[in-house]
């Protein structure tokens, strides 16, 4: 129970209450229920409640939980209470919809310098952000000292980079390209793997189209 | 066991075979072994041979899984084998990055349009692809019929671009907002939430930083 509760998927879970209870707040509430959120999110009220136990308010019968401390609560359990630099890497169309991306502001993330080793780009300013020479990596992150890495590189350039960023001291890494990075057992490599999603997508449309529900798959239906 | 297997986790799981394969095959072999792809990719290799044999393919002793079959049964598996058609709603930085993103043909997915609301976007292309006014969406939905609908607007505009593409026939839906969208359940919405893998990822920093080794949490270490 306790290594289910701290597994990815629980932690993946816990941004949906947190934006979940930034509206309820501004809305008015003080407090809020599991089977309100239940309802909104599509998430059923026991794991909810897990899940907020977890990191450590409790609701009461009949109120609920206390908005503003379980804000806190969830905040301080992400480590988005505290403030984090990142340096990102791929300075093209992903890596600028991520500078400009509105709710990273609430994680504590700041993307304080894109690298790139296109000559068009080096010097330019993205939402805010400056664009230095790929080369330049190492002299910055002594100056600046980031604790992520964000790779938004094209995949073929994505375990290089991952090294530089290594070489650097950075020990967090946030990968959004398809390659599969290797790094020491100390490295926090993260991926958001695009590829993967569209996988779960299609492979529903799939199965939905030969009329087969698929969230409870008959057996002996993935042999056909 | 069956259910297991078919969970979004394991599906999740295939196309990082699939590029392995790819490159495998590009190298010139013809067999793969389970051994080799788990070195590689970090994943057990009973899984490997587990997940493999879902889509319908088995390796031999000694020899590995057939490289070609192989892909063609992850492929098949996926609905990666057929062509479908999105509308993409959102023509900002993320959208356009999908529409750059190299490895969305191996899906068999083409964006074919994009939407927006701003004129000064409307009537442009991007990477080729041309930027309709979002008002034209269901004129446009009747002519080319897309099976899946993309949203990458604000947070804010997303529950009403779902419905605006439910209402035009579109089915899926893949949701690059942070927003919980609501729609019937006849509807596939996949999600990729950029908060819920950040969140995975500054736990894993905070857990670390405070000397606990974060796969196998101490019991009461949240307490703290």
């Amino acid at each position: 129970m306790d290594r289910e509760n701290l597994s990815d998927l629980t932690i993946s879970r816990l941004p949906a209450y947190l934006y979940y209870l930034f509206n309820a707040r501004k809305s008015g509430l003080t407090h809020s229920s599991a089977t309100a959120m239940a309802s909104v999110l599509g998430i059923h009220m026991t794991q909810i409640r897990r899940d907020l136990a977890l990191t450590g308010v409790t609701g009461k019968p009949k109120i609920g939980h206390p908005i503003d401390e379980t804000i806190e609560s969830i905040q301080k359990f992400l480590g988005w209470d505290r403030k984090r630099d990142a340096f990102l890497v791929g300075a093209g169309n992903l890596g600028s919809a991520l500078t400009g991306y509105a709710d990273l502001y609430t994680t504590g993330i700041t993307i304080v310098s894109l690298f790139d080793d296109n000559p068009m780009k080096i010097g330019s300013m993205v939402n805010g952000v400056p664009v230095f020479d790929i080369t330049e990596l190492s002299f910055a992150a002594r100056r600046l000292n980031p604790e992520i890495g964000i790779i938004t590189t094209p995949r073929e350039a994505a375990q290089s980079t991952c090294d530089s960023l290594v070489a650097c001291g950075i020990r967090a890494i946030w990968n959004f390209t398809p390659a599969i990075l290797e790094a020491g057992p100390e490295i926090i490599i993260e991926n958001v793997s695009i590829a993967s999603s569209l996988a779960v997508l299609t492979r529903k449309i799939l199965v939905q189209g030969n009329g087969i529900p698929f969230r409870q798959p008959r057996e002996g239906a993935e042999e056909q």
